[in-house]
């Protein structure tokens, strides 16, 4: 995601005096699968379906998601545990930005390699001239338009699974059980609040008492992942699901930026010892630690907020090579199929 | 310490493109011992001597330390150890300062209850009216004049073991043992250049190279520190020295501080197995943890250093209560007398 764009050169996260707020205005698009009556994008069996249908159709879109950013790792990972690689390409704007977008500064020319664009600002604008809002990732491009599509992040992911099932590799992993829909639900809402968000609340908190609140809030929630996660292996059980993609990109991000930078510190997560091995757990499957990149991690969040950060000096810790120790998990429940 | 004063009303630690560079020119006067032939204080053995002279007599004066500043940390638990509360009494600004000047606001009215100030600033301009530089704890005053004698914190605390030794409690314990002198200067060089001061240079650092060289050169002695303290219970062996006393204050700052807010992040404290338990066995000492203020600690940094933390929001981690766990020391080496 990004902050709202201000009038002056520097973006600002912390209002003074408030709690923060996060913008979750989106484009509010979905791509679904093509009704084979009606060659048209069907209407989706869940979520908003009064919003406008795109088809789900191979090499037609290009997912924009910098790795950097947690909300975009959640769509890599999910690309990637679904297979869909070859279907849906990707591309990768560096860990920072200015205040008017991400940047295509990693790749060669300063440009998208496929939509030839230096900024993702040029895709919503293509859409939306005068796009009024934060520009964001993760982002869904139509390639031959140039336009984007959705940005709207939890849709992204939960549409990858669900309307992309044709496209799914053979041992794709069922990130969505329809069996754990219910408890799924209420599991990622209070990891949504209390936890993803929950981290920038105290990062961005604009008075001494709503960071106060926040690191409650933070740090009660934490305690009862980590006690949930003592006798299971997966924050839903046997399986692993997209709740554990959503909590994992926030776990890699704990002890490199919100312990310090946000005040996230009454411990490190590396103190937690079930969320810890949960985490190192989650690290060794293919699509999770493969696409995790700590330098990344830490240079976007220490050089963009510069309001928290002023030095925009990046730390060289912490030691991470402990990610890669044995998790000692095994016993709780089985490794997912295409890992084993 | 303190920073620099500066023109307008804020005080800066970091220098954009610098290294940090300690000022560090002091008030050089001693107190010393009373000649008994002459009536007049003694010549030092020890250390400069070419500087203003004043007699140690109790009563005389008052030892003016925040419990925030590691550097007046160290006078406040070297008086304690000594047995000198009642030959030199003790002033506590509170936790934080302005630009001018470390204040008494914890006091009644705001002002010290013995010298009547409300700015320590004012001692240092009764004995030097346009006095230039930073207005320094520890600092002693002479009561009689509401002089400042000296804040050159290095010999504030020798000579609170060499030239007050006639005052001393009886089971004192020696800080400075004269069979150990050469290598404690070794010692404490280290500590004092690479340590105590080496997490100010990693926080005030003004590039992100000098930053990397800070951190690099810290935690190389750190790793010193972890394997010398392995099998010596205190810093120099059997006996707790003043060297002890050094160190301590800049461990107890690291998890709550210096980790977080000086980008200190390799590892906590508490990750550093024979450091950790060395500072816990030190804590546990009468002297050492009663005059250790987490609070105050915590607040003067996160208050005061507006360049580096722009909101002056405290974090309220990290946990302490391992502060007080077992040691497991004892095996090392005899505990000290007075400890006993």
């Amino acid at each position: 995601m990004s902050a709202e764009p201000t009038d002056d050169q520097t973006p600002t996260y912390v209002t003074a005096g408030k709690e923060f707020d996060r913008d979750m205005n989106y484009i509010p698009d979905r791509i679904t699968a093509v009704d084979a009556a009606t060659g048209e994008p069907r209407r989706p069996s869940y979520g908003p379906d009064d919003v406008p249908l795109w088809a789900a159709e191979p090499g037609r879109y290009r997912l924009v998601a910098a790795k950097a950013c947690p909300w975009a790792n959640r769509a890599i990972i999910v690309r990637q545990l679904l297979g869909l690689e070859d279907v849906i390409s990707l591309g990768t704007p560096g860990p920072t930005h200015d205040k008017r977008s991400w940047t295509f500064d990693l790749d060669p020319d300063g440009r998208d390699p496929v939509l030839g664009i230096e900024r993702l600002q040029e895709a919503y604008f293509a859409r939306f001239p005068d796009y009024p809002r934060g520009i964001t990732v993760p982002a869904v491009v139509e390639v031959a338009t140039g336009q984007v599509v959705t940005n709207d992040f939890p849709w992204i992911t939960y549409d990858l699974s669900a309307e992309w099932r044709d496209h799914h590799r053979a041992d794709a992993p069922d990130l969505w059980p329809d069996d754990l829909r219910e408890e799924m639900e209420v599991v990622n809402k209070r990891v949504f609040t209390e936890v993803n968000n929950g981290v920038y609340r105290c990062g961005f908190a604009g008075s001494q008492e709503t960071y106060d609140a926040a690191y409650d809030r933070l740090f009660t929630a934490l305690d009862w992942l980590e006690e949930r996660l003592t006798d299971r292996r997966f924050l839903m059980g046997d399986r692993l699901t997209e709740a554990d993609v959503r909590l994992f990109t926030t776990l890699t991000r704990f002890d490199p930026v919100y312990h310090g930078h946000f005040k996230c510190n009454r411990n490190k997560l590396s103190e937690m010892p079930a969320l810890w091995a949960y985490a190192r757990d989650l690290f060794a499957l293919p699509g999770f630690g493969d696409n995790t990149d700590f330098e990344q991690i830490k240079a976007h969040y220490y050089v963009v907020h510069t309001d928290i950060n002023p030095s925009g000096i990046v730390p060289k810790g912490p030691d991470l090579a402990s990610w890669t120790t044995p998790h000692g998990r095994e016993a709780l429940g089985p490794t997912p199929s295409f890992a084993v």
